[in-house]
């Protein structure tokens, strides 16, 4: 690289991570100091459409960017969740020309603009910024992924929570539901968790079942009468809301609720083992379950490190897309 | 029964099975024999608004019962799906008002009308027209229920295809697509089902994993790529038109089909045994895996001989109905 150019072209890159529930751009300058922030709505490439989608990130980039310094960005690079795939893929053409729109509404003169998946600029916020290993994400979906040379060249799972993503939290929730369902009607016993679970779900509290009360069989069916419909009034995934309490009643050693946490970990492992990793690698994971206090991070590390393998964890992908901005410098 | 009492209030009666797909009605003697029979459209009393519902009934009992018969039928029962609970339950309101509605705009006079949930008729479907025991209904759903004095007092599962029906057709399906997955991520290897489930969702015969050839990754992500928005752009249930491949290549040994079919066996068995059955009591089955042809009968029978149950099959409620009606004389 060469400064002079560089000082030509502008002193800042910028980088965006945009994902489901949410976009982040963050500029920088060209050692990486972060100089500017600014969050909007989601950023997902294939399931908002390109005008919203443009909005989304023109908002995000304005917040991040003073008009001032506009014209002295030398680089941009965008993860997009939905962008997974070949260039041509739709998602990454969506993104492309929403990326380039945005900039052009906000006054940015032509500039580098790189598009990679949501995984790819996760992978890359690792410390030292690797080029190759592997990456999980289990928020409310899970999928794993194989990065060499910076992009992404296998996936395992990802699949949806109709047909997969398994150990996600969307798959937890279910599980939870699914559990108190099973004590609901005789396949298995109340605990703690049928309790908050059914409250979760507006079941009223004279129909809980609580300890030291029996649990008749009208009370039980009532209990199963309120589940369905609350259940099935909403959209799927929001199941996933549903597994922070399957978390709080692990900690309290609720069995059902323990059984489903080992179980999705092993869901977890068996994605990453499916990209065939090698002993040493690094699993660089995203998402809320395998956070710093996240109800699957202590499990999943003994699972990798008896594999020789070890978790990072990192919040979001906005700082790999800033490195991944300074290599387009 | 006083039989002149029956003389003049007529020597017929009509049996009604109205199904999530498919209205039976069938007119039978007061001895059982049947004299007419008639089908029509679903008639899922929950799920068909009450216009529709009355369209149906009308149409197939119009059917069943020729004009001048109609003023010599002295009972009716109706068996609905969605109108298990009770009779203030909205399915079972629903049913009642629809049946009626059907049978005045047929020009029937006033007539005894009994309402009864399809698993009800099912049941006394079964050779003797029990009154207690088990039934089990296992097609794209599943549930089992407790019937005790001709009435249902317990359930276990039919929760639905999000969070339940385990071992029924869209459990089977959804297995199928899974491991057609897992086959192609890594996390399984291909077999005979991975090629039949592709081509049944559209994936290019080249992209199969036909024997002989290798299965690369590239070929491994198309098929991928075709699959999943393959089932995302149908209802969820219609993964239960994907069962029949699975029990065929169960048939041929497939590994994972036969696992699937094993699983699914223990799942029924499991919902059986929530009902707490006593040994020597009698399960009726209805739906299309445990007819006599049905890719589950012989696993789930060896499974409840274990129990010291035995399994019946009736092909659907309708003589059930006629039996419950000729109750009601």
């Amino acid at each position: 690289m060469n400064s002079d150019l560089n000082q030509d072209r502008g002193d800042y890159v910028l980088g965006l991570d945009a994902g489901g529930t949410r976009t982040r751009a963050v500029l920088a300058t060209h050692d990486g100091s972060v100089a500017g922030e600014g969050t909007s709505g989601p950023g997902n490439a294939l399931t908002v459409a390109e005008p919203g989608l443009t909005d989304h990130l023109a908002e995000a980039v304005a917040r991040a960017v003073p008009e001032r310094l506009r014209g002295r960005v030398a680089a941009v690079a965008g993860g997009f969740a939905g962008a997974s795939g070949t260039a041509d893929e739709p998602g990454r053409l969506r993104a492309r020309s929403a990326l380039t729109a945005a900039l052009r509404r906000l006054g940015f003169p032509p500039v580098p603009v790189a598009v990679w998946s949501d995984i790819e600029v996760a992978f890359a916020s690792a410390p030292g910024h690797p080029a190759d290993g592997l990456a999980l994400v289990a928020g409310t979906g899970a999928v794993a992924a194989r990065i060499s040379g910076r992009g992404c060249t296998a996936v395992a799972d990802g699949d949806g929570w109709l047909l997969g993503d398994d150990g996600s939290g969307f798959w937890i929730g279910r599980a939870a539901v699914r559990a108190a369902l099973r004590a609901a009607d005789g396949r298995g016993a109340p605990t703690a968790l049928t309790v908050s679970v059914g409250r979760a779900l507006g079941v009223p509290e004279d129909v809980l079942p609580y300890e030291g009360t029996a649990w008749t069989r009208s009370r039980r069916e009532a209990y199963r009468r309120h589940v369905l419909p609350a259940v099935m009034a909403e959209e799927p995934i929001r199941l996933a809301r549903l597994a922070p309490l399957v978390a709080e009643a692990a900690r309290d050693m609720d069995p059902p609720a323990e059984a489903i946490l080992v179980e999705a970990v092993g869901q977890l492992t068996e994605t990453v083992r499916a990209l065939q990793p090698h002993p040493g690698e690094r699993v660089v994971a995203t998402g809320g379950l395998l956070g710093p206090d996240g109800p699957l991070t202590v499990l999943l590390t003994a699972r990798l490190d008896a594999l020789g393998l070890t978790l990072d964890w990192v919040a979001d992908g906005s700082a790999g897309a800033v490195a991944l901005a300074r290599l387009g410098i």
